[in-house]
């Protein structure tokens, strides 16, 4: 397959493949997640699965051909909770292919998320969140880990984050994914916090744990990004200003980072959940329909 | 005084104060270092001591008129330590105004400025690095600790970097700083690291210990630096998108946020090492002459 390094082509793609993924979305009653799920609905990409209070939905939003409209169901269950509820046992129960958070609190999806006998987590996986964030003068898509679910990794859990990210790339076409650990500096100094962890990644990479990939750290922003700049500093890396996938020493890094491009370089992210049966889709209030739209196309790549 | 509000108020403030701030550069033999203290001579805001290895320079680099050269002087040192050695001394003499590093490892001039005796940093000091952030798209100056030398600071080393930053801010007649302590939310839970440090940095606030500014967090990079995307959260906070100093929770998060904005959003900086006797001019070899100028220039008006 080609190489999917945009928004538009991963678009592009799943419209070209013409399968619909089944989306179970929990209380889609907010504009920014309404005009998303039809904006996939519209292109192709998804049949939908609207659970929630009916009355609460605008109606300038219901503009859909009436071909389309049979992709878009409407299940109505004005209880929040309850319709989370229904939403994760859906994709628990192989009714839809993807979840989706709309008008519902973090926590309330979370707890029906990792219930352990209706929820979505297989015992023993790690779950954490893996984003794609578009910048414009940036020459392919950059995926990260984790701006939003796990605080602090230990190394397991970073190593299930790398894993996840790899397996996001092949689906992207990616062939050989370059993967920097990202730190302040490039100086490998064991004292200073997830540096030791850094170094043992490196070693089961070469033990060959990751399969075909790059894998190289500590790293800066500058080394990973930017041949130019990198290259100044002379210090030989694999992934010189080509990195596919970042991965942070914790969350606020990631989390500052990406929003810092979001807000000053035009930046675009669409994320996902990773570790649970299906992709789970949960954008925060404050992400736009585009982002919101690229969350969804992101996972029905991995769906 | 007018608030000065991007490097380019910062330089005008400067020339017209007309007011030759002296600094002593340790090993002025590269490129960058040597445009950037050129051009602060050239502009009529330093005078310049490059001690170092004369032979080195290049000559292209001399085309200063006569009047400005008697600004400029050359202490023929060949070698690197001893030039270092001669430039701390000259600053703790009081011959000179800032130290700047040249091409000296950091190590090097860090053992030089930290040196009990013959050293720049009082004992009990807090060193951090302050650096200052023109972004393009934001409406002014944001200052930023730490992303250089404290990895992760203690509550009285993260109270010692406010204070110089409040310091810096008023010296660029900001009158009422806005200081966000930052993380990857906005939701204070003591169990997540800094987050309890910020809580007691808050009521320390409440008690008077800052003075006349405005401190809240943790805020996220939204609710800091955009108010449109942090009105989305309804979180009530003073500083809504109107930061002037970004405190970070370590110096990962610090470095990757100036570096992705340095990268894709057109970012310029400048920073000075904070808690020495006089203001220290530190930049790294990947850092364009512009950015080294930018320090010096943040470095004139706090000397």
């Amino acid at each position: 397959m080609q190489v999917i390094s945009s928004f538009a082509d991963l678009t592009s793609h799943l419209v070209e493949s013409k399968q619909r993924k089944r989306i179970a979305v929990a209380n889609a009653v907010d504009p920014h997640t309404l005009e998303a799920v039809l904006m996939a609905v519209d292109q192709g990409i998804v049949e939908a699965f609207l659970i929630g209070d009916l009355a609460e939905i605008e109606p300038p939003l219901w503009n859909l051909k009436s071909e389309i409209l049979k992709y878009l169901h409407i299940i109505d269950i004005p209880e929040v909770k309850e319709a989370t509820l229904e939403a994760v046992r859906m994709v628990k129960s192989d009714e839809a292919d993807i979840l989706m958070k709309g008008l519902v609190n973090t926590d309330v999806i979370l707890r029906a998320i990792l219930d352990k006998e209706k929820g979505l987590l297989p015992p023993g996986n790690v779950m954490t969140y893996n984003a794609a964030l578009e910048i414009p003068k940036y020459h392919k898509l950059l995926f990260f880990s984790d701006p939003a679910v796990i605080p602090y990794p230990t190394i397991e859990q970073r190593k299930a984050m790398i894993k996840y990210a790899i397996n996001t790339c092949r689906k992207f076409g990616i062939k050989q994914p370059k993967i920097a650990l990202i730190h302040a500096t490039e100086k490998a100094n064991p004292k200073i916090m997830f540096m030791q962890d850094y170094l043992d990644i490196l070693q089961s990479w070469r033990m060959g744990e990751f399969g075909d990939v790059i894998i190289d750290g500590p790293l800066d922003i500058f080394l990973s990004l930017d041949s130019e700049r990198g290259a100044i500093k002379h210090v030989p890396t694999p992934v010189l200003g080509d990195a596919d996938v970042l991965i942070f020493p914790d969350f606020a890094c990631a989390n500052s980072f990406y929003k810092g491009l979001a807000l000053f370089a035009g930046a675009e992210m669409g994320g996902i959940l990773q570790g649970t049966v299906k992709p789970c889709v949960l954008n925060s209030r404050s992400d736009s329909s585009r982002s919101k739209f690229f969350s969804i196309a992101i996972a029905c790549i991995l769906a």
